[in-house]
């Protein structure tokens, strides 16, 4: 049922999502798709979680690798599809209705969870300095990758991400760590 | 018409944007927005256009501080409407249609503009390195704006833009020019 309405979502956008093409796509009955959600909303939620579900922390042992292979997924994620059709089409749902907009905001704060503790695990072992912002860092590290694909169309040119992870550390006050 | 344009795309989004619906919403007949723009996707460039030029570039005459205006101007773009909102229809609009995504891109790159023209600006006169890679800078000080708004919906914290701006300078190897 989730792989019917990440369809319908990738194809269709926002516009053409309703339990009615979800239940269509995946053969089964209206009925079927509201017994376990309750709203459009509720079930492109758990439709979204699962396009993101598995990634693990990085465990290479370096704060610059670990970064790196992180944001590398999010790159990976965002050139392919249809990770990038169904972010659209949440951004444009999140403006629209405060209630998507309070999910989608859960469902990034668990996406940024290993990104913050591969830093503050940087920063108990004195890696970074104990003052740095690792909220901010986080931003710093996420935002150009999203701005690239979504508002800027840019592409991203080679090494951009260990580029982005230099510039990071280098603003966190550490020297490269490898 | 580009004001009616606009007043559809935020209370509609793009699935409900079209050139029948504009034309009623400015007390006009369809022939006559077919006769400026062939095309809603035309329409929609020329109306989200209209909601951003006035961007002058600033004159504080320092290289922090400028970056600091303009990323606050940004800033209140992104607080309020309807730039947002026309902004998550066009990210929407740009992964479903090439066309859209290509004069996004351009619209974009004219955003950028003034950004790099400080950076380029500050790095002629030494106050970054030569080596400054000013576009990536680009993305490090537009990046998180974008991502905290739209993917994250987090608000602003006090004073978010200037530590934005002090850490890509320093990322930049710069000293604080103020």
């Amino acid at each position: 049922m989730l792989v019917a309405a990440l369809e319908v979502l990738a194809d269709r956008g926002l516009a053409g999502f309703n339990m009615e093409a979800v239940a269509h796509r995946a053969g089964a009955s209206k009925a079927t798709v509201y017994r376990r959600w309750r709203s459009p909303g509720e079930l492109l939620i758990d439709a979204m979680d699962t396009t993101f579900r598995p990634f693990p922390l990085p465990t290479t042992g370096h704060l610059r690798s670990d970064l790196v292979q992180l944001l590398s997924t999010f790159q990976q994620l965002l050139d392919g599809q249809p990770f990038p059709r169904l972010m659209a089409a949440f951004i444009d749902a999140a403006e629209r209705d405060p209630r998507l907009k309070s999910l989608h905001a859960e469902l990034t704060e668990r996406r940024r969870e290993p990104l913050r503790r591969v830093l503050i695990g940087a920063r108990d072992r004195g890696e970074i300095p104990a003052a740095a912002d690792t909220e901010l860092a986080v931003d710093l590290l996420a935002g150009p990758l999203f701005y690239r694909h979504f508002v800027a169309h840019r592409g991203y040119p080679e090494d951009y991400v260990t580029a982005v992870v230099d510039h990071v550390l280098s603003a966190l006050g550490c020297a490269k760590s490898e």
